[in-house]
């Protein structure tokens, strides 16, 4: 099918006004549709994995990424748990932002809205799709998703569920959630900033960075996670291995890990650090070839520093202003810290592995993103939100308030700006 | 100079954490210096308008630039004022927009900071510099300006009075605002994802376009205004007279005026509303050669349509998502045309040239934007602002909720997301 098409079906698709309780009916019955046709799943799964077998002995696809493709019962539970839960999220659209009375009759509402359509473009991880299509129902964004040709068949079996169920319920739009195959069709998703207006990958760095180089279109995400922490002069010792040693091993392979540990030459303690954290089996580097290195593994590069200045001046250097943190007794040094890296996520006395949209309480998460526009940080379902605003008048016109016929007095009954 | 230089330099002038009274000292040291220095400014000014005189006289500039062009005693005290203006305002930084105890002694704040280092690409109108540097010294973001050849001499006295003054005061970071003059600056620019965060083109359509087209660093901006009005089967005639002659008269060549009319076929007085704006001096064209075209002037296209339907689908298909509005005496089809039209603005029995941030009441304008992310409709201080997390723990480690030693409980002391 012309990617045209499909985009300008997804367009169409993305602005019928579509009520919370049919969005969460949706949504429910997608859970229980995948729940009863589970084992269809899994059968489609077994396919890509028999064909997926002879990729990892080629050495073509990793052993992390047949891991990942492959669906089993946790994960189906997990996933159609994940879709239960955005259902009983709270509707992130035609929420109230502000209501202004500008003038007697005349009242400005700025009201959250959906951003449109959003380009998904992910790798072998099929549960993906089912979480996307969670989270666009519920945010009111239509969909093109492409998937790894790893996973196809999985991928078709499961959007396939979604869209038979879609189907099935009065008053939801049609190709609210399509899906598009070809290495062209994620080309032309790209290029397509006519009909889409967000671009998410999910997945590796490679496929971030491709995605970040090859489009116009807004992308939410983050290419790498390279986060610090810093431990300062007065750091407690305990502290500072308790708190490295989880950002390093607890889950070596999330962005959100720490890959570089830099030290206050006046830490008191600096061989108890070192010595501690290595009988956690963290390998340590202090002169690694970059230090903007993304290790996701029991890797950590050190590095000592002269003081608080320098460690910021290397994270804001090497970072990839994902999530940094410090570890001081020191308060004014914490709050300095803190303003001045320039990190979605700035900690004191934490763990980096806190950043993390369901460890912030978001309840669903799209992604991480480092941007600096539009969402920050862990993004819940209002990152895929934007707003527009309603005037409410009753004959008003502007040129009364040019000649000063009238004057605007500006009246909030509400303001969450 | 090389622009990467220039663009680091923004990049650490950035990174500086502006206290909101060395802010609003600068705003009024700016606006003191300029008001002393007016003379200087005036002269400068004299020698672009000479030059440009030549320009105009063979066709390369419009009148109309050249009216831009052109500093008088009126711009210039509107332009002091303007920067008064801001120093008034709530500082748009630091905000905290969610402070939520993740668990005991763990809390996550959610706090507004700026974006970093802004691009802005203006044509001839110096008075943008004084504005953009005003706006940009609120919100904390460093800037680097590039304007029109035309307004050289004006833009380098106005900025060469501003930096000196922040030059003057101390702890004001160096470098925070810059100026680069060629073209070939200017594609650096757009180019230069590594330091710009954030590119706001401030001119016509062509500009915006071009930036647009040429850059993967988000713009903030609308290149086009296609406003229409509908005209619905139950409006009140004088209403729909007095609405759509002010959203067409009181200023052609501003973005948020009307440039195409739909009226419902069964509206009762389509002749007599056509014969009144005629009267007006609206010239009418019911054949245009294309709908989706900006007049700029008091010219309004036409059509006859079948529906609410087919008026929505007219606005969705040939509109600029800028600003639109229906003039009816029935709530429920305001209503789904305020759902259903995907435009900044949607507007219910009110002139669409209210779209605007002064009128808004959001005290400064950035510009308006059509954007799908970030900030859509017209932008003020908080557009220029993003937000980072800071948690502050003391010594919390994720492993302990993994495994479930510790419960996040997510209490919200404050919560404006």
């Amino acid at each position: 099918m012309d990617f045209e098409k499909t985009a300008q079906a997804a367009q169409k698709a993305s602005q019928s006004n579509l009520a919370t309780d049919l969005k969460n009916k949706a949504l429910k019955k997608i859970a229980d549709a995948l729940e009863k046709r589970k084992s269809e799943i899994f059968e489609a799964n077994n396919l890509d994995l028999e064909n997926a077998k002879s990729l990892v002995e080629n050495g073509e696809l990793s052993k992390s990424a047949f891991n990942r493709l492959k669906l089993d019962e946790n994960k189906m539970r997990d996933m159609i748990q994940g879709i239960k839960d955005v259902a009983k999220l709270p509707d992130p659209i035609n929420r109230k932002l502000l209501v202004r009375e500008l003038d007697e009759g005349l009242t400005l509402y700025k009201i959250s809205c959906p951003i449109g359509v959003l380009g998904i473009i992910f790798e072998a991880r099929p549960d993906v799709i089912a979480q996307i299509s969670a989270l666009a129902i519920k945010s009111a964004n239509a969909v093109i998703l492409k998937g790894g040709k790893e996973a196809i068949n999985t991928n078709k079996k499961v959007l396939g569920i979604i869209t038979e169920t879609l189907d099935g319920i009065d008053g939801f739009p049609k190709n609210f959630l399509q899906q598009v195959f070809t290495r062209e069709d994620a080309a032309k998703m790209l290029e397509c900033d006519k009909y889409i207006n967000l671009i998410i990958p999910r997945g590796g760095n490679k496929l971030v960075k491709f995605v970040k180089e090859n489009t116009k279109i807004p992308v939410l995400g983050h290419a790498d996670g390279i986060c610090h922490i810093f431990v300062d002069e007065s750091a407690d010792l305990d502290m500072a291995i308790k708190i490295v040693t989880d950002a390093k091993t607890q889950y070596p392979s999330a962005c959100n890990s720490v890959e570089t540990l830099l030290i206050h030459e006046k830490f008191p303690n600096i061989d108890n650090l070192l010595a501690s954290l290595q009988l956690s089996e963290i390998r340590l580097i202090d002169n690694p070839e970059s230090w903007a290195f993304e290790y996701g593994d029991k890797i950590l590069a050190f590095k000592i520093v002269k003081n608080l200045d320098e460690a910021i001046k290397h994270i804001n250097t090497y970072g990839s202003g994902h999530t940094d943190g410090i570890i001081t007794s020191n308060p004014e040094n914490a709050e300095i810290f803190m303003n001045k890296v320039d990190s979605a996520g700035v900690y004191f006395n934490a763990s980096t592995r806190f950043a993390d949209g369901f460890r912030y309480g978001f309840g669903a998460e799209v992604g991480i993103s480092t941007n600096k526009t539009h969402a920050r940080g862990p993004v819940g379902l209002d990152g895929l939100t934007i707003y527009k605003y309603k005037l409410i008048g009753n004959g008003h016109i502007v040129s009364d308030y040019v000649q000063r016929i009238k004057q605007f007095h500006h009246k909030d009954k509400l303001n969450c700006m």
